[in-house]
C-alpha cells in the first residue's frame, strides 16, 4: 500500500498543512507507505487550450499525474477558498484531465480540510466531489473537516482533542480498507 | 450477490421506470438477484418530527432500510426535479436518516437518471451525491443520464443506441465489481 | 411591501420555526407587512405525476404558491436534512413548478436557516438555490445561518448575540431594498 | 450602463468567447456600453498566501477588480471544466476575494456558457454560483448554457437558432433591468 498525501494549500504555513502532517504520521504508525508532496513543487501555468496545443502538458502536471498513477490512495488536504475549491487545486485537476484514462481513475480518495471557523472547510470538499467523481474517483464517505483548527494541534503536531482524533482514526481505517479492496476490483 | 434496484419515481409510466427495468434485464443476464421494488409501494407521510416523537418511523420506511441494509448493492434509477432531487426521493431518504447505522452505510450505490431532454437528469444526480455521500455510501464515481429518452428504448425495452449500451454495461460491470471488493472491506 | 415567511420545518417546536419568528419581529419593526404560514397548514402528498394528471393539483400547492404569487418578497427559513434540502421542502417545491410561469418568478428570496451544530444548516441552504434560481428567484446573496441555535434565542425570542442580531439586520435591510427594487424592474 | 463582459477561457478561440462576443453585439444594439477584456490579459500566478503576505495582491488582480468595481453589471461566459469552475476563473476570484468589500459585492451578475456537447456547460455555473453569491453578487435566475455550440454561430457571429437566440434576448433584458434596478438598491 502505498499513499499519495496531497495538502492543496501553497502557502506554507497552512493549517492544512499541519493536517496532512499529522494523517501522515497516522497513516506511518499503521505501517503504510507515504508519498507526501510540497504542492508548490508542482508549479503549472494556468490552464490554456493554447500552451497545451503549442507545447504540450506541463512537466509538474505529468509529474503529478503520475504520483498519483503509481499510488493506491489518495489523500487531498484542502482549504475552502469562497465556498469552492482552490483555484490552484482545481487548475492541476484541470491540466490532468487532460490525460486518459484520468490519472484518478479507481483511486479510492479520502477528502479533508482544516480552517480556522466553524465550518471547517467543508463546503469546499463538497464542492471537489462532483469533479472527483467524474474523474473516476471513488470517494471515502465520511470526509474530515477540522473546525477551528488553529487551536486544534498539540506541539506534537497531533490532534488535541481525543474525540476528534478517534473521528479521524475510524475514517482512515474505512479509507485504507477500502483502498486495499477497490485496488483488486 | 442482491442488488436492490429503487426507481425514484412514483409515475407508473415514467421513463426512469423504464431504463431501472432495462437496468434489471441487464443485471439478470450477469446472474445477479435483483430486488426492483415500486415505489409507490413505499409510501410516508412528509418528514415531521413530530410524528416521529409521537408515532416512530412509519413502517413504509423501516419496510425500505430493510431492504437497502439486506441488499450488497443499490440502483438508484431517480429523474431531476427543478436542478435537484426530487422531493418523494429526499423525503424517503431523511427519514431512513432516523435509523443509525444508516441503512446506506457501506453500501455501493450506482445512480441513474433518464429524461426527455438534453442533460438527462444528471444535475439531480449531482445534487444526490452529498446526501448519500453523508449517509455513509459508497457512489460508482461513473453515474448514467439518460438524454432523449422518450426515443431511447426498443420494443423489448433494452436501449436501440449500442453505444449508450456498451457504456452502461461499463458501469454496471464497474459497480457489481466494486460492491462485491466493499462488502470484504 | 408584503412579505411571505415560510418556515420549512413542520416541527412545532423547530429552531427554524423560532428564528422566522424572530425575523418576523424585525420586519415588523420596519413597518413591513409579513404573511407568516404555518407549513403545516400546507399539507400534500409526495409528487406523482399520475395524481396531477387524474386529480390536478392539490389545494395545499395552489394555495401556497398563491401566496408566494401574491407577496413582494420571500424569506424561506429551512433546516438543512443530511446536507441537502429538506423532503417536505422540496416536495412543495417541486409541486409548485407544475404552475407557470413559477410562482416564483421574478421575486426576491432571503434564505436562512438555524441548526443545533456548528455549521448551522447552510450546506442545505447551498443545495436549495440551484433549484430556486432554475425557478426564478433572484437570491439575496447573502444567507443567514445560525449555529448553535438551541443557546442563540433570549426569552423575548430574540438574538442574544448582539454581532449575529447586527449581521441579520444588515441582511434583511439588503433584502428589503433589493425586494422593492426589483419589483419595478 | 456599463457592463463588463469576462470571457473565462485563455483559449483564443474558444466557443466561450465567441459566445461572448454574440452577447457584446446584443448589448451595443440595445445602447449599452459593454467592457470587453481579453482574461489573458490578467495573467496572475496561483494563489499563493505567502505571495500575498510578502507581495500584496498582484497587479492583474487589482486591474481586474477595478474593472468590475467600475462596471453596472457583469457578463460572465465560462467553460465548464470536469463538471466545476475553470480553475484559472476560479483562481482570479480567489485572488480578488482578498480585496474588502468584495469588487461583485452588489453587482448584478450574468452567467452563459458554451460547450460542444449536449449540457453546454451548465454544471460548471451551478458550481460557481455559491462562489459569487458569498462574494455579494445578485445572480441572474436564469443562465444561458449552449448546447453543441460548434454548430450554433452563423457566419456573422450570431445565434443561427432564432429560438435559442429570443431566449438570449429575454435573459439579457432581465438581466439589464436587474441591474439598472439594484444599482439604485
Amino acid at each position: 500500500m502505498k499513499i499519495l498525501i496531497w495538502p492543496g494549500s501553497l502557502r506554507q504555513g497552512s493549517l492544512n498543512r499541519k493536517l496532512a502532517r499529522a494523517i501522515d504520521a497516522k497513516l506511518f504508525e499503521r505501517g503504510v507507505e507515504t508519498d507526501h508532496i510540497n504542492f508548490r513543487d508542482y508549479d503549472m501555468p494556468l490552464y490554456d487550450g493554447d500552451i497545451e496545443a503549442d507545447q504540450g502538458l506541463p512537466a509538474a502536471t505529468t509529474a503529478l499525474a503520475e504520483k498519483i498513477s503509481n499510488c493506491d490512495g489518495l489523500v487531498l488536504v484542502t482549504p475552502e477558498y469562497n465556498f469552492g475549491v482552490p483555484g490552484p487545486v482545481k487548475n492541476a485537476i484541470d491540466w490532468m484531465s487532460r490525460i486518459k484514462p484520468y490519472p484518478t481513475t479507481g483511486k479510492t480518495c479520502f477528502l479533508a480540510s482544516a480552517a480556522p471557523g466553524l465550518v471547517g472547510g467543508g463546503r469546499g470538499l463538497i464542492a471537489l466531489r462532483p469533479t472527483l467523481s467524474f474523474m473516476g474517483a471513488w470517494l471515502v464517505p465520511d470526509s474530515f473537516s477540522l473546525a477551528q483548527a488553529g487551536q486544534a494541534f498539540g506541539e506534537d503536531g497531533g490532534l488535541v482533542s481525543e474525540d476528534i482524533d478517534n473521528m479521524l482514526d475510524g475514517m482512515l481505517d474505512q479509507f485504507l480498507a477500502a483502498a486495499e479492496s477497490l485496488k483488486l476490483s
